[in-house]
């Protein structure tokens, strides 16, 4: 319950703070992105030009790189951004969107994570199998990776890369170091919008950037986005879908208060 | 009303199948374009950097190609990315959004025809004329499609290309050799949103990912479009407009069945 | 009074000719650009690819630039077209988002400014400080230009840089020469939604592209963004949030009738 406690004092000091969130994003979910920023609390700024980013993030609280639409000139901006946001010393969250469905994903992500260390990695199960997998640079570690349980992939990758682990899917799960917890949120429709990883991934850089615990900043980004999928689930009435859900997902975010995550948040220890 | 029989078994195989769809496309619809395939039950992958586009078709069932904001990058991504397509077999599904506007799409459209061969090509009846103009290469055969109407615009074309035809507009035309059909689902309101001619591309591309008859494919994704727009529209209350509008013509591609399409699709022999 | 008559009339102009917009604008919010555009009546083109610009920019009524997601590809286009659109005479409006922000914004905000000459500007207080300071390059004018109030300011620059200035905000003003309205209309909710601003650069070059007074055009423009955000606001019930408002403000758009406009619409002159 501690943990629950401090998600939702979490959100009081993202509220308070407003915090800066830069983002390097791809551009089909980038629209969404800085509304769900703005949904939380904070404040989203999209700028990817290297001639400027390091002037840009100086005035961010948090940085977030997303690599789902990548390409040469946004991989270099990202490297950049990275190593100016970490002289600053805010959190920087990645999200390694489709490592291993290509050679340029996998060699990038493991580019960002050497160069830049993010300090929060947000990710399917898919994902974060690849990224454990660059991590040892053992062959076969996949196939280790596949019997392992979230916990452990979480808790592995967390150990090797010294950052906070969040991956997303059925089950939720954050690990930094030997600590680790599951989220019990969130609903199967999610999966059926895209960038509500995306999303997730703005919503734990929006807490990451209000609050020194990054542990509880992963956490808290994910347990609002799948919490507000579930409220955003139950208040569809017959004959409306996935576009009525989208709309009502972002109205979720937004009138999230403590007191929601606190009655509806269900996280457990590891 | 055999056709509409295989579209509404369309529907069900490529909810089955749940094919990935590669797009390459524009900035503006790209998000809608991601929604609408996962709502009509695919999935879609959006990446287009030269280095990763093959790689990336490769676990694809079908590719769309859409030049609404073309640039040089994006222009030898198509090119490179639709000839892997060809070897591989999959669907090649064309939007040649704003063909004729400018030189710079006219040559591009030109280029990808006759490089890549799409299996598919979906456009308004502006662009499919100038595409007539481009594949006889005579002066003045813009003039003469001025004087055909859609069946044999589309006809002509299919049989001078090769390949499927789908006309949208105030009247959809389907056509593939000599069969040709008409659709007479939509409203008129569905050209009030933008994105609704490159989401309908997304349709025929996430069904012809799943059905092997493309002429078929074409039809059930110009004919879910088109039901889609109609039921949001009746859906529509004093007050309300095209936001909401916008909203349930996602719901009602989300809420798509076998049965709604049979009971909701009108099609005629041309 | 006389002046909400003219915005009025101006929107019958705008729904009787549809004028096409030129936009070239960022990748965060393009989306929602085109549709607002759509929504009010008007016809929206993205295009930014330096080779086919000008060429596009020909058939429009009015040009958009808009340096939200600036880069030194759109950065050249955008020189290109603005001098093709001066060229040929009709209105260019420029948004220079997050002017002073960066060095890279503000170089390229002061090289439109100058070699392109927009007809109308819009933006926040800071960006207009921002340009007032470039404009008349003396050091100092930033803190002058803090004590000034929002009347002064949009009129500075107006006759500095020969410009119908709309700065929008807790307070719009929009100023021409000596002439200077203020605009009551608008919700603090607006500025929780990314885009808004964006939003009603669009809206301006809508109402511009059908109405030769940009004074008129610029204040319909913001007084129908404005107007839009009460009424999506005013609309909202119980549970609803963010996600239901952005629909709702494209109905009311959508919606909008130039006796909406006369009913709810303030203005008053400086």
């Amino acid at each position: 319950m501690e943990i629950l406690q401090k998600i939702s004092d979490g959100l009081i000091a993202l509220k308070q703070k407003k915090p800066l969130v830069h983002h390097i994003t791809n551009y089909v979910t980038v629209n969404d992105c800085a509304n769900i920023t703005l949904a939380i609390g904070a404040s989203p700024v999209m700028a990817d030009d290297i001639e400027e980013v390091e002037e840009m993030v100086s005035f961010a609280s948090s940085l977030v790189l997303n690599i789902g639409t990548l390409n040469s000139r946004s991989i270099e901006s990202m490297l950049v951004v990275g190593k100016k946001a970490k002289e600053k010393g805010i959190p920087i969250v990645f999200d390694p969107v489709g490592v291993g469905a290509t050679n340029l994903r996998t060699v990038t992500a493991k580019q960002i994570i050497e160069d830049v260390r993010p300090d929060v990695i947000r990710g399917n199960m898919s994902e974060m199998k690849i990224l454990a997998g660059i991590a040892t640079e053992i062959k076969g570690v996949d196939s280790v990776a596949d019997e392992m349980d979230g916990e452990k992939v979480a808790l592995y990758l967390s150990q090797k890369l010294s950052c906070v682990i969040a991956i997303t899917g059925k089950q939720d799960v954050i690990a930094q170091g030997n600590k680790v917890c599951l989220i019990h949120n969130g609903h199967p429709i999610l999966s059926e919008v895209t960038g509500t990883g995306c999303m997730a991934t703005s919503l734990i850089a929006s807490y990451c950037g209000a609050n020194d615990d990054l542990f509880v900043g992963a956490a808290a980004g994910v347990m609002t986005m799948g919490l507000a999928g579930e409220l955003a689930r139950q208040s569809l009435k017959a004959g409306e879908g996935i576009g009525t859900f989208r709309a009502r997902l972002f109205d979720a975010v937004w009138n999230m208060t403590p007191e929601i995550l606190e009655k509806g948040g269900t996280i457990t220890n590891g």
